[in-house]
């Protein structure tokens, strides 16, 4: 199959046929089978971006299977969630793979650039939910927007909070991490009229409830439009921004 | 029993008894038993508060019933969460008391002024929430608070809140009502010093579950300090407030 | 402060002040203060849309009086879960309004039409899901986008799904109201490249257990970057959905 | 007892004694009581199958003991949720057993041939669902039943679920198994008419609550006719599959 | 639409076009647009069963306006979950209709009987269990399964179960209806060797949590394959059974 | 203190003092104060049982220390739920302990037999309930009960329970543990007139929820006057056994 | 039947056949089938006592059919949770009935008294616990325990419960009735040894969680040898009671 | 910063500040940032009291940063929740600095005493509650309370906690920590009027919850006005308690 989409990118690059015929071509492929996960190799293809691959609940040896699937189909791939062992071998097996331990990601970045989306604020309540906003950075910026990282802006304080606003106005979407009572995105969207997505985390103890208090927080947020993901996801808020991104592209669908 | 308070009293006024000897005896003092409910007039007493009588999961002609022996006793009462009928049926019975139908409550004052505890500011996320912030008021006013009400300033639009600032400054302990995400209190806490005790609200639908959400957030604030208490008891932080202003007055206990 | 913001608006429209320099200023306005609810004209000046009025928990007399307040100030209001008792004192008040029965909305639309953004297709899995999507709908055209309502193809019959993917095609973001088990987002969200956001309804009975499974199912999305509101909340979709849309306009923001 | 199970068995197989009467003589037989766990051998002698033993909670040797007795009586056992020590313990002392580590099962199969009852479909959403669906099918070809696995089929990737299609047609019940969103026994069971039993899996984190939003969402499922068993129970859907495939065989009960 | 599947039974009914060919074609045929719900004839058709319109939910004129669609496609219908006043409706609207008051259906039998499918055992564990009980027998006797009630049978009192345990033995499929602790599917399952589908009841108070405590028992059955759906889901268990029996039937799929 | 309980039991062994009224003086002791637990001897005098220590939660510093103030008090002590170390450290510190590893426990029976109280019946659904049906058993020992074991007899084997029933009518009260649905309970409830008290165990896995399955089976138990322990208690089900056996001896309380 | 039933004890109370015997052979007695429920008259034969009507769920008509059944069968009835309709309809027609409207019971007496079993205390924290109380008392009563009531003896007016406590001297157990936090039977359990059965009610508002507050409290009980019924469960606690009483008569069982 | 900070700080000494202007400036510098956390010292300044750092959710390495900065700034600082390696750390980093094991904090004292604030009370149910208790006394010592203990006092031995009521009587605010069923904190607000926080812990096993049960107990306390923090949230007590002795003192805010 890979020669089959090598054929049409080239025909594509020669002008013989148009990006948009392409795209509906490959719409309508085989899926590659690798033993166990049937990669959809369509969707990175789209965007330039690398196909993701959650690595939780997954053994080493079939991290590395897939990701070499991954890496020969087309050049890149971001692994998310790994542990230590699997990120080892990763690193060992594709040299050009950068591991990010606090964002538990290991990515191989392709040979081209990915477009440039657009620029995402991922802001966090308190130290210990760094982790989730890395992850969060790592997706967004393998997949071609850029990140500003504000930290420590906890509800508690509310003046951090305000010293920061400038970075928000420079933002297209805000992605605002908390933990613990959650408060975060309803003091952020009150403040900003982009796109606000929510990322509870599971930082906390006792009726935080592994995250269920801030979780529950965020979805009845008192602030206009703010929208929530799944605890600690930090993934799938990325992947929402750059929904967002792609969509207020110029051609962007 | 009453005679026996009273010739307690007369002594006390007559110099002839200590107050805190006459109080001691007080508290040894036998139970009125009023058919079903065992009132406790002490508590009263102590501080020339009225006697507190939760009217829910009550009848009409028990509230009266229960509302009498408690003017009969010491000339004053307090009825929370009184239902329409159980509000005219005792303002019927007593012209004297007054019924505040946004909190659900029916006082009866007594002859002498309570003494003056300090000042409460009670302060509110939203319209929805003014009950509650009601009850809570009219509870602290019986007991010798004077109340500043707060109203309608969630964190959604901070420059509300930033705006009543000023009002914190002047108050001995401030609470917080706010359903919803229940943000207010962690961002009340981080602008004040005073003991602040938040009241979670049913105020809300979906996935506030009744409160729970507004509970959860409040119990997991990053703010230090915060106290919270049962969804929708306004009553239940008037008397903790009530405490707090007791033990600071000079000879408080 | 009417007064103001009128004369600001007429110094605009003669070209004495250029509109972000009046917009700054209504940043810092006081807020107007309606003896219970803090009304935040600003939000709808910034972009010619409506205040919205949340009608549930409050009284018949709340909410017209509310409702004053805001078509005083700007000529225009959207309330919304209102019962029939308030919609009926609303347009007996307001003989402009438009009462949509099936969304629970009240709409006074202003003198001048609203900015368009963009266009919002609004997917229900059901029937007995068409009230909050309704209400979504109400509110987004409100605020100034077109909305595309796109019935009843739930899941278990995926060829009516597939035979609307074409509507998918032509929207800027994707609205999926769902009761059950939700999963209709995750299946449109794989079809698809622009933001879905998910709005899990009560809709249900036994272990749906008030829309929670419905919210649940949709946190857990397989699907790269679906984001979801609160249970029931058509609202907060609409305002998260013109939250994307004013983003991605040239000057959006 | 074994013993009186063995003559019988001969005179069935003499011809001695119609299987119907050997059975319902066996129905009356008394219980091997082996220390700790009553077998009952009578289930598995009813239809040529293993007697099957849920090692977890169970220490190495209780499991070893068991299995011993059950081999003693008819020649086979099928250990599930067995650790590594506990197969490997299985293994050492019965040579004849076959460990599958995924599936976390050791079977060793009879000396006879089990029935053949028909054909069962196991289908997965992801990678991580296969030691439930492994447990599942090796459950159910112990008990007689030809399985077909068809694997990550999720419903975020609607054109590999088609594809497997075919699949389906040629079975004659269905197991879907599926975390995170629990979606896909809906999709499937709309596409299929035969028997469809879902089981939700762990797979997840968060808001997936070990499995509970996948289970809610297969209760609340919009297509007729799903049934659902416990979390990560594929021992349960392929004993569910073997009553339904008994059921429909020529006198099948 | 309608004239062509008319057309084509005729065809078949002519021996001009065989069955199984007649169906592959109507399961291209396009969906009809009831103006709100999109009906799925051809599930119907399949098998010469009533569509199935789920009442609760929707108005007396949308029950009504979508039931007169149905039987104008085929000539019958069955409703479900249906109020006094949506029964009223639709018995006036079709005389030939009939009001299964207990269990909430309304059902126009189509002028040709169904396939006969087998029978189906639908027992109950106390007397408030029946309306579910009853609500799952219409909807399998409309669909062509014979069905035997055996009511009344909870663990406590084992004789009586024990009693019924004869016609356990001639049914193909048992349906077993429980609220309160959910015990019976347990023992029920122990004694017979076909398809149980177990179904939890709302019936019990306090911690049954509205059928909770039933489902979550029903789920961890110690007894092997037991299948469950939602709480009062007689509709499901019934559609479920008949997904069993058609099955089992020779060319059933 | 120890002396002066001595020279009481002295005097009441000489025929001094009468032993109601030695009871009633030892009512009335000070507590022992062993620097971190107040220990309460009174409660074992009253009926020459030991004292009980909960092991969980404390060092084996802590766990020995206390046992030893108990055994200078009165010579005997029962630690439950002790871990291997724990229970090692008992044990070479008191050569007469007896360490049951099945049931966690440790006890140092004092000099003299404990009275005889009656016989329980200790009942259990499954092999893994075991180790919690082992933990009443030696505390309703250690208190002067015989105890019966009737192990394995779950429901969804029914022949094993009714052949077990002859047991039960030698009992005087009847402990149910079971696991997963819960429905023993139920069963025995209905056979037999004595007390029944159950106790769920957390032996499940998925929707078991660590026990709470079996428990809120239990508490919704359509058999009359089931009593309930909290999860995996078996100590509280021996001592709830106890109290009611003491209560019926002549002279019991 | 019932010819029969009075022939044996005819036999009986003319000294031709054992109690013992006549009871074994009620055990094997066919049930009688009353349409919709079958009642086990076999419970009230063996102790004098009324059989029971659980009201809830049922129609009056159902509530009035099995009553008569019952009153012909032995001369009593005792129905539970009845509403005022249906205690007017039991009334009308059983004119010995009497009815507890705070109990919601409607009992008919049999001829004879029955059998003097024991005494109970019921004990209430709050005058909204008596409702529950009362059940319990009504049940207790109608099967031959005296009954103490004790109310309004929370825990928080300490002084109110230890001046009830000679009243618990003279019970042989003892039932407490407690709602919001629950915690009256830990303290009452610590001042007596009788058998301890707590009832969680419903009575709170907000995190009480219909009586999930109290239930989890008593669950978790410090004070030993504590066992729970179900929320509101007055007749399960007075049935628990039975069993006790009746299990320390001599002869008892 | 800090020189700023000292630079007032001096002309505060030396008369040529007003400590109300010094504090006035001090709330307006700017923050200090160190990579990952902003530290607030502004509240530390504020009343002489250590800054506090939860260690909890951070590694060694960033513990002993921010503990150095925190050091720096004004000389003091306290750890909570550390583990031994993080305590270890830090002791061998600042010889100063006190360990205290159960109460898993480290606090380097500041050069000067901290104001003198009065006196609190923290009483503990049982042994097992002690750490949590030992975190609120090391945070309420390090912040200027004296702190009375008063362990083991649970409610189902009544007459300990009644002994311990004398210390009650000499103390300003009273902290209860309680596991299991949460009882204490109702029973000593029933005895005192100074104010009452209640701190839920997480000992206990099964339908505990992990400390929920407790939680729920204290938040449906039938004594009026417990306040409630977090689960094992001896912090959030301690500070709380700060808050109420501060606002009491004379110009205490």
């Amino acid at each position: 199959m890979i020669e089959r989409v090598r054929e049409l990118l080239e025909q594509v690059a020669g002008g013989d046929l148009a990006p948009a015929a392409a795209l509906e071509q490959l719409r309508h492929f085989p899926l590659e089978d690798v033993g166990l996960a049937r990669i959809d190799h369509h969707r990175s293809l789209r965007q330039g971006q690398p196909e993701i691959l959650l690595a939780s609940h997954k053994t080493v040896d079939q991290v590395v299977l897939i990701a070499e699937r991954m890496a020969v189909a087309h050049g890149s791939f971001l692994a998310t969630r790994t542990t230590a062992d699997q990120a080892e071998a990763l690193c060992a097996r594709f040299p050009g793979a950068r591991w990010n331990e606090l964002g538990r990601t290991v990515w191989l970045a392709g040979p081209e650039p990915v477009a440039e989306l657009g620029r995402i604020a991922i802001v966090t309540a308190g130290t210990s939910d760094l982790p989730v906003a890395e992850e969060a950075a790592v997706v967004a910026e393998s997949m071609g927007a850029s990140v500003a990282r504000v930290a420590d802006v906890g509800v508690a304080g509310l003046h951090r909070l305000l010293a920061a606003r400038a970075e928000f106005g420079q933002s297209d979407v805000i992605i605002v991490v908390a933990g613990m009572e959650g408060a975060l995105p309803s003091v952020v969207a009150g403040l900003v009229s982009q796109p606000v997505i929510a990322v509870p985390t599971s930082v906390g103890y006792g009726a935080s409830f592994g995250g269920l208090a801030a979780l529950l927080a965020m979805l009845n947020s008192c602030a206009q439009g703010v929208t929530v993901v799944n605890i600690d996801n930090g993934f799938g808020a990325a992947t929402a921004a750059i929904r967002i991104l792609g969509s207020s592209r110029p051609g962007g669908r």
